[in-house]
């Protein structure tokens, strides 16, 4: 049997990914782990638990509560951040296209662009012309690429893709999987790279 | 001006307030910090978000990733750990008691040990017996201090306090708060140190 991956399991509207996708290929390089990034939709997810946003924003106090914690663990892990005039933001467009593009070299620039457009840049990333810049800003050829992230296939990738993050119990984002072990969180980042290492 | 205190809210029934329970006096003995242990009641916080028990019992998936991370913190900070038969307990007694007792020395061995209780014997820390066990461990009068903890005064204390607690914008335990900053869950704990410690 193979050893499993390192799963990253993410989604573009959530500010405790972007603090994962700042830190997560430097760790990596160092622990010498290679990353599956696993783009999905937490709304479907949230949906499932009766929820038609972000508990952020259902859950005042603790919204409150994490909009200054991201703005003092920015601050710890030295990532630039700007909070976001809408949040969350409609990621669809941007997984589609991270999903289809996961075996290229340049998605995960790719990946990390869109969530400095999101929490640097303050930019709407449902926004087609915003993900075709940044497309465009790696030489890839935007209009192919978003006219296949269009596509009935693509659409049906990504619903497959976020029904298994529910069927292996991922309940937030972001989410490292090591077979059948979940980390949950950007502060259980360095225990599952802690828990990949030892028992490979 | 005096200083804001380094206060540690905490609820009886919470998984992770054990875990910082068992880590807080070794860090604060270090740092040369003296802890404000502030007893509260999570129930009706969280009635006022609309539930009514754990969300860990109400997310299903979210409950299930709660255990099995508790057993890996555990390990990870050498903590010893069972699952209890029974989640939450009623930590209400307790809470009283450790409210009304909160400048004794022996407050904070009270409160380890009723965690232990819960967290590591599995018994009922709504019985009074239990309680009454573990003031007795302690060399106390049992029977005086439980009566008191169940005095109108005591319940007009408790209920106070977890005012409080959501007047600060105290949502979940353990909350470390430092004046108007709430470090939220085991996992801040040493953020929240660095903080106190770098504002003192």
């Amino acid at each position: 049997m193979n050893k499993p991956g390192f799963e990253f399991w993410f989604d573009f509207a959530s500010t405790y990914s972007y603090l994962s996708v700042c830190r997560i290929e430097d760790l990596a390089r160092k622990e010498g782990i290679s990353i599956e990034w696993k783009p999905f939709l937490l709304g479907p997810i949230f949906n499932s638990q009766g929820w038609d946003t972000s508990p952020f924003n259902i859950y005042k106090a603790k919204g409150e509560y994490m909009w200054r914690d991201i703005e003092r663990q920015s601050k710890k892990f030295e990532i630039p951040f700007n909070n976001p005039s809408q949040f969350p933001r409609n990621g669809l467009l941007a997984a589609r296209v991270a999903l289809a593009s996961q075996s290229e070299d340049w998605c995960p620039e790719f990946i990390s662009r869109v969530f400095s457009a999101n929490f640097v840049e303050d930019k709407d990333i449902a926004d087609e012309e915003v993900i075709a810049s940044i497309l465009n800003s790696l030489g890839m050829d935007a209009l192919r690429i978003i006219a296949q992230a269009k596509s009935q296939d693509s659409k049906d990738e990504l619903r497959l893709q976020t029904q298994l993050a529910a069927d292996k119990g991922i309940f937030g984002a972001p989410s490292f999987v090591i077979g059948k072990e979940i980390f949950w969180g950007n502060d259980r980042l360095e225990d599952a790279f802690s828990w990949y290492n030892k028992h490979k």
